[in-house]
């Protein structure tokens, strides 16, 4: 079944799609300015002028060319009772659609919970970018100079194997951060110049296709003191026992609590201060969450990132971070680059 | 005046800036989730955990940590009578304040209409990004084979060149259109191979300090015949016709039409199938339009894209684009690349 198709099968009334992210997931269509309205008998394609040929070619759908204000234009053409996205619609947008006489009723994340479990065609997809991913890091350790270098150019450095190795895009701008930089979940790269005997957070990833990888390695620049050491060794421990915890059925909380665990028992504790990993897709951040907080259980097909991480301010960060698609019995890890401490020059 | 206090003369409620552009705009911070609030006596900033130790260093505002649900956190902590951007805000977290308690009043681009005249700041930053994009075409035209090669790979090019030239990031997938191509005023850069004796439409930009630079050149690869090159020059009177016409005062749809008006009475009339330009500044699209359809009037320190085109289907397009300042009695012209037809090989 199509993914229109298994939206209908979810809907009580017509739903208005203007997530951008969530119409191209559900009909391939690209665009900053489209809306699907998806009917009981049908699905309707709005976009403007700029985009109407493009939609014309999108199979399963009719294609509907609107003004510019594509909202404004769907206010005065739609009426009855319909659906729409509540999180993504602003506040000015529902007016208008109000006021043109739709009967409005407000829906939060249906596509999203779709999107969450991904099918085989997603999969083989997000098996390519990690694979790109697996190279490039590969590359990274064994042609690249990391000690007296900035941490913008090892990122460059990445941005030119990704090149080489086919993927059109980073996922997102890729973190370098090495000793103190690495101390901040978010740190990006900057003009520090790695030192030796010190550990360097990379965490980057690819898009091919629409789908995201995102790892996370950390590697050691020589010889490391014995903290360091430690460090890694327990957030990797950390994360061997999510891998292991990792199934249908097992909640974000559960799965954040084998890592959590872990670390809370070793001279880091405190020290893992964000969730464990999230799901992964059109989105590089998309449920389900792993976290303290997830309101969420993992089912079959979803894909999540696992990156424990431990960070000691102003000194050094760790984390490692592999993406993985859940299944019945476990789990399918996409990322195939060593979790063994990795010496770079 | 700094911005926030420019901002708080225009309101007559404190106002919940949501947008993070906005935010950026008002205050520097940048964040993926924050809101400030400027109220009478001053402005607080609302962030999680993961940012606010960098909001403290804010200078001028009051760091609020929140947990990582902002909004929920708000609708708890603030109460009275709060105007929020109601064309940024999604309705559920509208819904989730009022169910607060807070008394809310919508108002719509108050932050974006302070945004669309920039200051020194903002200028001097925007000359940097255009001086850099100039040296890269500079160089793009003078290092790099075109004929024989796919438009990816001069896309790629344009990518190394802006590194080697010290921006952090393009503005934009560059658009690199040759032949049929460049016909579509969107197309990407693809895997058709560049031949001789064409038209590339090379549309690019780079960010700098969160200001981007927008141009177009289109090249010629040889000699060309007398359509494309009349095309040219049609598309090249247009623009300079614009440009003799853009000063404070100007509404959008004159701008517009002082070029239209150009091509519409050549052999390419109905070919120019948008608008001439639009602002730009920390996004690359923003007020003020200059379009049939733009309700804007050109004011002193509006930053704006001029661009006409033409668009033969399925043979070629021509596109001619500007960034420049308006000022009281004309324009500040920021790009400095030649718009005579240049040559490439």
């Amino acid at each position: 079944m199509n993914r229109i198709d298994r939206l209908r099968e979810t809907l009580e009334e017509p739903l208005l799609v203007t997530s951008e992210t969530n119409v191209r997931y559900l009909c391939g269509f690209e665009s900053s300015n489209a809306a699907l309205l998806v009917e009981p008998g049908g699905a309707r394609l709005f976009t403007d002028f700029r985009y109407i040929d493009s939609a014309r070619e999108v199979p399963g759908v009719e294609a509907v060319e609107t003004k510019r204000n594509t909202i404004a234009w769907l206010a005065e053409h739609l009426s009855g009772r319909i659906a729409f996205e509540a999180h993504i619609l602003p506040i000015t947008y529902v007016d208008a659609l109000r006021a043109g006489g739709l009967d409005l009723v407000q829906r939060v994340g249906l596509v999203e919970r779709l999107r969450a479990v991904k099918d085989e065609e997603e999969l083989a997809t997000l098996r390519r970018a990690c694979a790109i991913t697996d190279r490039v890091l590969e590359r990274l350790t064994s042609e690249v100079s990391f000690v007296g270098r900035r941490e913008v150019d090892v990122a460059w450095d990445l941005t030119c194997l990704y090149h080489d190795e086919g993927a059109k895009s980073e996922a997102f701008e890729a973190i370098v951060g090495s000793g103190p930089t690495g101390s901040g979940p978010h740190a990006r790269a900057g003009e520090r110049v790695i030192q030796a005997g010190e550990l360097v957070v990379v965490d980057t990833g690819c898009t091919v296709d629409g789908y995201s990888s995102d790892y996370t390695r950390t590697f050691a620049t020589g010889e490391l003191d014995g903290e360091m050491r430690e460090a890694y060794d327990t957030v990797l421990a950390a994360q061997l026992a999510a891998l292991d915890t990792i199934r249908a059925g097992v909640t974000g909380v559960e799965a954040d609590a084998a890592a959590r665990s872990v670390i809370e028992a070793s001279p880091f504790a405190g020290l893992f201060g964000h969730g464990l990993g999230h799901g992964l897709g059109l989105d590089v951040h998309e449920a389900p969450r792993l976290s303290t907080e997830s309101a969420d259980t993992l089912e079959p097909g979803n894909v999540v990132t696992v990156e424990p991480g431990v960070y000691v301010s102003g000194r050094f960060g760790v984390r490692i971070e592999d993406d993985v698609v859940v299944t019945a019995e476990g789990l399918e890890n996409l990322t195939g680059f060593t979790k063994e401490l990795t010496v770079v020059a």
